[in-house]
This record gives structure tokens, C-alpha cells and sequence, in this order.
């Protein structure tokens, strides 16, 4: 008996399988996984961790009719592979023709594009909502893992499911792992209804109203799909806590969990990565200018909200900062908040957070660190044009997002020199909220002194007729337009502006009288700096051009593509100068 | 013996109190509220409930040096009594003399300004950290009321305050209500512990590690004190679940506890308000035209993230549209993304949101609506200069928030009439996320046929040289502006834009030889709509000037002195047209 995974086209090609066929297609399904993985990269541990029960939830439910909404969707590769896209998983040619996470633009099969954590029950419960109201009777489930269950809005939406009275089935995929490990009480509370079986006194999900299903191997089919039928067509909500290990079937995986969270490609027998950077790094840098602060005094403390890796906190690194590092979980908000209370305590709170993931904290920035004035330092990293390009994790909003609060000092390094120097000037000696955007791009240098008052703009190249502000890594292809414009016997003025949050009136006065002021920002231009000069400039006969990117979500870019259809290569800019 | 208010100047002043005294006091300091927020207004179920509790905590615990941290801090006024501003509370001249929240810059024993909810436990974890960094012993408390807990960040907090393994307390102030009925399971849960006396299985307190303590009479002075010193100088998180009774000792608080939650002057005798408004409302017409649009599609659905009777869902408007309204409890997150689950499965979601709560679900509207491209209506109330005035709760940042998320459609009526057909076109026909923004200030009407092609501005009137586009309830701004210039011989053009998250390019390029086009928008400059405009006619010779607030916090301000500092009365814009 063979299974030939180019024969899967839907789910219902799977429905008459006996458990025994159903074995052989999670082994295909995994090593096929396993091959692409290698070569390819991708997040390795949380889609080899739920093969079985992608499988058995396919085989049970009745999808696209019943209705699955995968948290994050970073785990839902094997779901792809049974829904009529196994050619991106076989066939190297095909690799790059899905997306990393659940996508509608690809099948029906695929709900929502989802890449932040923590909304599947949320969206379940709308789902379910829509159902009841126009009288439906499909399954509606949300397949969430551990760490996204302690993620606020999970939180929220647990609590408020079972008030809907009617079918709703939550599979908490329980791998013990975040990206990397997990924090909060939650977890001593998972691990102890595991150790019991599912029987532990004081079960929170009964506590909340779910009827409370436990499979103790979350990695055999039999019990999986024992267990989801129990759930299936049931009138209320169910929650069926499945105990898988992350990275099963590949040792590496397994034994380095956190690494291989997300991998780029890598040697399948020996785990090493076959792409190694070496290149100096933003991440590096901050991390040992934290360790020299936190040495210097033991009330600098940095946080992260579970995603201590993406910025250079590795574990040896966390385990140098000892009781000075702080990893909350995938928990913007809270993170954010206690950094106003570490600062109102007289700690210096550094949180690190990617920038599309700051999104989860507006409020919290506005309202506990702004509103009170709190000297908390904000280092965002993966910004900007050259930062993270899947759709739901793009780099290009916070500019708009974080310039505009009142109170916040956003500040854009477009150096090593100048990004250590600010980190130096807000850690050691805070007086107010500040952000610090982490430039984009490879790390530039510049053997400039840093002039440390990062209010004021600096001049880089000083001329007359024509301006370019450019902030951050834009600062280079400022840069390469004077060079061209020097060749056509203009002499532009560059200017680094390194603060966005505010305009620095001295310096754009003496603009007031040159031909064409051109902003440059490595962000959207819709309440971006530009947008700030141009008001102040509105009233001056000098014109005012506003260059970055367009307002709208891409996906999966071209860097050089976006700037040139955003007219920011300096050829571009010289031209229209 | 008797117990003058007047000598209470710092908690120190009650610790000799024997119990009687406590009572005694604790009967004096609720008759006083009573007579003020029958007089003034205030919160008065949550302020009546707390009185014994309040006292308990500053007899048992030693602020400032011991921190107490208020949820939402609408309940801290008999804090504020007891800790050196008893004539506001007293001497009807004082009344003013304080926030209705927390204030650091009133008081060293205000720790934050707070009046969003679900910040207690993530701001106290964030002390405790910092007093343990710095070797501290000081107990840190956090109060929170049972509708903040169900909040997102609440419940990322309690999970995580256990694992700093040091002194933490929370008190849960169970008075059995949100602002409205309280919504989720974890009710069900209070309930069922409140029914057992804190010995229910199934303890979701325990479960994340802590100690927990009931006290059922969470009116009772001694219980209370009793358990804040079990509480008290422990080196591990505690929780301690208080039973109070919402309004008590006022019948008409007691008996409406939902009117009386917040409540303006009113008879203390009959309930009755003193100061009644029958103007009429855009919340009036909101819920009266969802209502119409609930009869005609059993689709359509309203929701609100726990503050219904901030616009207009009474009990009664409530009852009425029956399956059809939402309330997920106080948890905008959760209701946003619900929304976008709600869309995605063919219903129609218009979810209600007072402008400074939105911010607590950027991240939703973005990831989950507008990335999705969502069908889902989103009405903003308490927007603009005319909105709340409170530090903590202020309406006008929402412009720059919102219309810079890509693939929203941000429109702004200013009148009834287009603000009715706005809500007719996205909820009769939708087809893109759109939010809409109440407008501030006095229900205006405009006999005009409204021209519903909303993404283009309207000419209000004609004219050149000089041109006014003035969203929302500034329109009104720029007509009295526009009669001024016409008395000086200036015709000018008076533009309503309407739509403030893109800019009408046909229109615009009409006034590029105009001398002076000046924006005036409800809300902040930066990031505003003028800037986009701004930008918009940088390279063309014609002047522009962006009018709006200036991008800071203000507290409890006049209208009118804020139009006249911002330059934003007619005669100013005249001044300068």
C-alpha cells in the first residue's frame, strides 16, 4: 500500500483512508515537510509538531463547509498539503508559490490572512455568530497553540466563546513552547494537566464553561480522531487540549526547539544552518550595549514580548542579563505596560519589539507611557522597506503610527554610531518616552562625531537649491542622488533629520528660500516626517515633494522593485529634483 | 465620639483608628459623596461600592510608601479623600480641584493617570520588578474590578504576575457589574465562587499559582481588614476576591446600577437627574437607523466592547434588537476581530467605539479588518475638541490612528443627514472596511441633498482665491469664516471633505492657483488629513496652512479656549485667510 501525496487534492480524498493509510500519509506528509524545510526554511518545529493532527482534523471535519481558523497559520503547512497545494511542498520549482501562513487569496480552504498571534478564537466566534444567525450548522474550530492562548485577546475570546451557547471547538495544540520557551502561570497549569492526564483540580477551561477533552499524545491519529469526533457537532463550546511535540520526526527540531521555531535552510542530519550570515548586525549590537548598561546598573532591565530572538536575545545572551531580562510571552500589551510601571518604580525599562508587532500596544504606549511622561526606551526592530515582507508582518507603519502620539520621542538612527548613541543617551540617562527605530538594511557606518542633540536635524552635505531629508537607511540613497546632482552642477543640501516625531523649525527655515525640498522616508509617506515638513513648508514658495511608500499592504516584495514603483531610486530622484 | 473629615490629611491619620472609628469614618466619607456626586456628577456606583475598601486599604497598607495601583481609577475618589484632598470632596468651591482619576500631579500617592481599562496588574508587576531590583520591601498592590479583569491585558498580567515569585496582591473588586451587565464565562466562575464562599472546584485563581482569599462581605470593614493583612508583606502573588455591593447605600445607585455608573446631578432622593438634555443626538439616530437596518437583514449585527450606553444602546434599544447586538464585555480586541469573523462569515458587523477606546485594537482593525479587507462598519462616538476631556480619554487622536491604516475608509459627516446616509451605504451595501466618525458637538442639519460619493469632497460653496476645507463639525467653522471674508470682499471656497483617509486629487488639482488653501480638521495636525493635503499640493505655488490641535494631551480644558489657542476660530482663519 503506497500513498502518492501528488493524489491528494482535498480533504475528501483522505475520508475513506483506514487509520493504517492515514499513518502512511502523515509519514509522506512529514518528510516531504521535512525535505522542503531543509532546503528552503520556514518554521520547521511548529509544522512537523502537528502532521497527525492536521491530518485527523481533515479527516474528521468537513472543510470548507465546516470552518477552520488557524492562530498565527505559521502551522498550517500541512493543512496547504491537504487542501490542493501539496506542489509547493514536492516540487522545489513551486516552493515559493504559497505563503507562510493561511492565505484566502490562495483557497477557500484558507479563511483569513493571519500572521499575529492570538486572534483564531476571536474569529471563530464571529464565524459562529454569522452561522447562528442565518441558521447554519457547521463546525466552527480554531486551532491555537500554547503560547497564542496566553495572548490577551485569546484570553478575551476564551472567556467570551461559551456565552454563544452554541458549537464552538477550540483545539489548544499544547507543543510547551512559545517561540521560545513560555512564561506565565498558564503554563505550570498546562504542564500540571498534562502530568494528570487531564484530571488536574481547579481546570481553567471548566472554570470558564468548556467541556474539557485531553489527548495525552497529541501525535497519534487514533486518539486525535477519537477525540475530535467527540468535539465535532456538539451545541456548545469544547475545548480538546492535545499534548504534541514540537519538531517531531526531526532530531535537530527536537532537540533545539527555539532554534528551530523558524529556520532558514539547514542540513537535515546535523541541524546546521547551510546559509550562515556573518555579516555585523543591528541585533548584536543592541544586545551588548544592553549587557554594558546592565552591568553599569542593575535597575536597566530589558524586555521582550516573546520574541526575545528576533532581536538578538539568545539564550546565552538572556542568561548574562540574568534577573535583568524580561520575556512576558506574546504579550504587547501587558510588556509595555509593565515598562511603565518598571520606570514609575525607578527601573529603566528597554523593551524590544518588531515593528509590526508594536501595533498590539498602541494604547499602552499612548496611555501609560506617553500620558504619564515615562522615561521607558522602545528599540523597534525589522523596519522599514528592508524589514520583514509577508503581509501581515510588514515594517512600514510605524512611522505613522508612533510619530503621532503625543509625548513620544521617535528618534531614526542612520548609523552603528548614531543607533549606539542613542540607545546610550535614553538608557543612561532617561527623561523621556522614547522610541528608536532600528535601521532597516545591512549596518552602515559613518566616521562622522555623533552630534548627540537628536532634536535638531543634521546637516550632512550643505548646499543650496535643492534638499533631501532622508531618514534612517534612506540616508544612502540621499546620498547617491547628491552624487548624481553634483554631476549635473547642482549642489543639494542633505539632511539626516533623525528625529520623526517632530520638525526642527531652525533648520527647515533655511529651506524656506530653495527651489525643491524632497523628503525621503523608508516608510509610508501618509502621516509620515514628510507629511510634517510639507505642512510646515506649506506656507513658503519652496515646493515640497513627500517620497516613501505608498499606503497599502504588500506582500512577499521585491525591495527593488517597491522602490523603484515608489520613485525612490536615486536615479529617480535626481530625475524629478 | 465623632470623626471630623476635615482632620484626615493622610492615610497616618486613621492607623489608630479603632473599628467603630473606621465605621464611624467610613459613614462620613459616603455621606460626603453621596452629596457631591449628587450635586456634581461623578461615578457614583463605583465610588458608593468601595468606601469600606478603600479604607481597609490605606488602614492596613502604608502608601505611599506601599504602592497601590487603581484599575481605570474611576473608583479612587475615597482614595483621594483620604489622602490629602478631602475639600474636593467636601466644600462644593473644591469640586473641581481634582480628576475623576488618579494624578500623579495632584498627589504622590497617585502613581499613574489611568482611565482605560485592565492596566492594575501589568503596572504593579512592573513595581514589584523594580522594587525587587533595587532590593525593595515595599508591598505593591493592584485594585481591579471584575468587568477590567475579562480585559486582554488584565488576564496577560495575572498570568504572568506569579512568575516574578515575589509580593504582588490583587484585590478583585466583584461588584457583579460591568459598566452594563458583565459578559464571558469568567462570571459564571465569580458567580459560582461567590455561591461557594471561595470554594468552588475549578479555582482559576489557583490554577495560575495564586493564593486566594474570599471575602464575601466585601462591605465589612473587618473581613476586609482581616484580609489585606493576610495579604500583606507575603512574598508570592496573592488575590483577594472582595464581594462589594455597586452603589451601596444609596437606593436609586443600588436599585439602577447601569444608569449609575456614571451619572451627571441628580435627586438623591428620586434618582431623577437635575440636568436633563432633550437635544437631540447622533446616538439617538445611530441605534434608531441599526435598529431599522437589524429589521430589515437579520445579518446585520451591532456590537460593543462593554460601553453600549456610551451611544445610545440602552437596556431597552438592547432588548430590541435582541440576537442582534453584541456586547463581548470591555474588550475591544476581541470584539474588533470578532467583527472581521463575523464578516468573513456573511453577516453584517457595525460595532460602536468611543474614540479613545479604539486605540486599544489598532492592531485588529489592521491585521484582522483591513489586511482581510473586511466588510465591517466601525462607528466612532466621543471624536474631536467636543468629545471627552479628560487626560485619560481624550477624542482627537483618531484621525491620525486610523487613516493612515491602509485599506480603511475613513469618512467624516458633518451633518445628520450625511452621517445617516453614510451608515446606510456601509451597512445597506458594504463592501470595504469603513469606519465612521460621529461628529462632535450639537446634531447639525444641512438641507442639501447629500451626494453619496463619499470619496470625493463636496463643494459647499464656490468660490476662488481662497479655499476652506473643514471636515466634521468645523465645517460649521469655516462657513462663519467664509461669511467674514465675504464682508471683506473674499469669496471664498468651502470645501467638506468628507472622506479624511485619502485626499480627492480632481478636487485639489481645481485649487492649485488658488493664493491660500487652508485645512481645519477636529483633531490633531500631525498625521491629520490637512497634512495629506499639504503634501498633496507641495510642488504647486498655492499656500496651504493645516489647522487642527496640536499634537498633546490636555486635561478637562474649555472649548473655546482650545479653538482660540489652536487659531481655530473664524475670525482668526479670517486673520490669516
Amino acid at each position: 500500500m503506497e500513498i502518492n501525496l501528488k493524489d491528494i487534492h482535498t480533504p475528501s480524498d483522505i475520508k475513506g483512508f483506514s487509520t493504517e493509510q492515514l499513518h502512511l500519509l502523515s509519514g509522506e506528509l512529514r518528510a516531504a515537510l521535512m525535505r522542503k524545510l531543509a532546503a528552503h526554511g520556514g518554521h520547521v518545529g511548529p509544522n512537523l509538531g502537528v502532521v497527525e493532527a492536521t491530518v485527523a482534523l481533515h479527516y474528521v471535519f468537513d472543510a470548507p463547509s465546516d470552518k477552520i481558523v488557524y492562530d498565527v497559520s505559521h502551522q498550517s503547512y500541512v493543512h496547504k498539503m491537504l487542501t490542493g497545494r501539496i506542489d509547493a511542498f514536492i516540487d522545489p520549482a513551486h516552493y515559493d508559490d504559497v505563503t507562510g501562513y493561511t492565505c484566502p487569496r490562495e483557497s477557500e480552504y484558507d479563511l483569513f490572512e493571519v500572521g499575529h498571534t492570538s486572534t483564531s478564537i476571536a474569529l471563530a466566534t464571529g464565524l459562529a455568530k454569522a452561522r447562528d444567525l442565518r441558521g447554519g450548522k457547521e463546525n466552527v474550530v480554531a486551532f491555537i497553540g500554547d503560547a497564542s492562548l496566553g495572548g490577551g485577546m485569546a484570553l478575551e475570546a476564551l472567556n467570551y466563546a461559551p456565552e454563544l451557547k452554541s458549537n464552538i471547538i477550540i483545539i489548544l495544540n499544547d507543543n510547551q513552547m512559545s517561540i521560545a520557551e513560555n512564561h506565565g502561570e498558564l503554563y505550570s497549569h498546562l504542564s500540571e494537566l498534562r502530568r494528570t492526564n487531564g484530571t488536574a483540580a481547579d481546570n481553567i477551561f471548566r472554570a470558564l464553561g468548556y467541556e474539557y477533552i485531553y489527548v495525552d499524545n497529541g501525535n497519534d491519529l487514533r486518539s486525535l480522531i477519537h477525540a475530535f469526533r467527540a468535539a465535532k457537532g456538539q451545541d456548545r463550546a469544547v475545548l480538546v487540549h492535545i499534548n504534541t511535540m514540537k519538531g517531531m520526526g526531526l532530531p535537530c527540531a527536537e532537540a533545539h526547539k527555539e532554534q528551530f521555531h523558524y529556520n532558514g535552510p539547514f542540513d537535515m542530519k546535523t541541524g546546521a544552518d547551510t546559509c550562515i550570515s556573518t555579516a555585523e548586525s543591528y541585533d548584536d549590537m543592541f544586545v551588548q550595549s544592553m549587557l554594558r548598561h546592565m552591568r553599569a546598573d542593575k535597575n536597566v532591565v530589558a524586555l521582550t514580548a516573546g520574541t526575545p530572538g528576533a532581536f538578538g536575545w539568545s539564550p546565552e545572551m538572556r542568561k548574562a542579563a540574568g534577573e535583568q531580562f524580561i520575556d512576558t510571552g506574546i504579550t504587547e500589551q501587558d510588556c509595555v505596560t509593565m515598562a511603565a510601571g518598571l520606570a514609575r518604580g525607578g527601573a529603566r525599562p528597554v523593551m524590544g519589539v518588531v515593528s509590526t508587532f508594536l501595533q498590539r500596544a498602541y494604547d499602552q504606549l499612548s496611555h501609560d507611557i506617553a500620558i504619564n511622561n515615562l522615561p521607558a526606551t522602545f528599540v523597534i526592530f525589522h523596519t522599514g522597506i528592508y524589514g520583514l515582507n509577508d503581509m501581515t508582518h510588514l515594517g512600514f507603519f510605524d512611522i505613522s503610527m508612533v510619530s503621532n502620539i503625543p509625548g513620544i520621542r521617535y528618534l531614526a538612527p542612520a548609523s552603528a554610531e548614531e543607533y549606539l548613541a542613542m540607545i546610550d543617551q535614553t538608557v543612561g540617562s532617561p527623561s523621556t518616552p522614547t522610541v528608536i527605530r532600528t535601521p532597516g538594511g545591512p549596518v552602515r557606518h559613518r566616521d562622522t562625531p555623533v552630534d548627540t542633540d537628536f532634536d535638531r536635524y543634521e546637516i550632512v552635505e550643505r548646499g543650496s537649491e535643492v534638499a533631501l531629508i532622508a531618514e534612517g537607511p534612506f540616508l544612502a540613497i540621499a546620498e547617491e542622488t547628491a552624487a548624481l546632482l553634483r554631476a549635473r552642477g547642482i549642489t543639494p543640501t542633505v539632511i539626516n533629520p533623525r528625529i520623526l516625531s517632530s520638525v526642527d523649525t531652525v533648520c527647515l527655515d533655511t529651506l524656506k528660500d530653495y527651489r525643491h525640498v524632497i523628503t525621503i522616508e523608508d516608510g509610508i509617506i501618509d502621516g509620515g516626517f514628510g507629511q510634517k515638513v510639507a505642512a510646515y513648508l506649506g506656507c513658503s514658495p519652496v515646493r515640497v515633494t513627500c517620497l516613501g511608500l505608498k499606503k497599502e499592504f504588500l506582500d512577499r516584495y521585491s525591495v527593488d522593485e517597491v522602490l523603484a514603483a515608489n520613485g525612490l531610486t536615486p536615479a529617480q530622484i535626481a530625475e524629478i529634483a
